[in-house]
């Protein structure tokens, strides 16, 4: 069942907040890393490469989750339980590049390596909690 | 197997950095949410309170994963994956407040409700990854 996410916090997504997600290992257990996010219009996007640790867990267990706080006061924050929905590689070299932009200034993704395939994930929201 | 935290890194568990604490629901999925934290010379620390999310979730299954980022620098990062290896109310009172002086400056923790009852969680290291 997707929940959207409050106006109000619609900018956490906006600005150059990092996220927290949390992705299931093969074993049960746990995996939080930071990541680049934005948000569509319906998802909150993230974007990796095919083979890494959080792609291989997304394509296992679709779900996740993610904590975002506000850079500019972390008593104010988003949490985001939910499930991904859509894995693609379809403008998602644009799609990191925007995310470049958005948390750098610059226009171009510097730490592409030879043979990387990016990836755009998309997160359909289940559970929304705001705090702050 | 626990793994010691690399001495370059032990600045992020001292300094007011947030942790962002990976746990596991009941129905497997993952749940993240920012933690305070500190290390008391062998295990990573936070506290909740009895009854609460994370304290349900950590005592059905320990194993748990951190990200912290370094507040002036968020490409330099630490991550944990290991175990709460012990749950402990002795000393919980104390810890809480010593985590608020840490990091809100106050010596007393503000947000006590009635009936609470303050945890101490110790986590063991597994897997420690740095970056920066």
């Amino acid at each position: 069942m997707a929940q959207a996410i409050p106006e109000k916090y619609l900018d956490l997504l906006k600005k150059k907040a990092f996220a927290n997600l949390g992705t299931i290992m093969s074993d049960g257990s746990p995996q939080v890393t930071p990541v680049w996010v934005d948000y569509d219009g319906k998802y909150v996007r993230f974007n990796s490469a095919v083979g890494r640790v959080k792609d291989r867990n997304v394509r296992r267990d679709p779900r996740v989750s993610l904590s975002i706080l506000d850079p500019e006061n972390p008593y104010r924050y988003l949490a985001i339980r939910g499930r991904v929905v859509e894995i693609t590689q379809n403008g998602a070299d644009d799609h990191i590049n925007s995310l470049t932009q958005k948390y750098t200034g610059q226009p171009v993704y510097p730490y592409r390596q030879p043979g990387e395939v990016r990836v755009t994930y998309k997160i359909e929201a289940d559970k929304v909690s705001a705090l702050g």
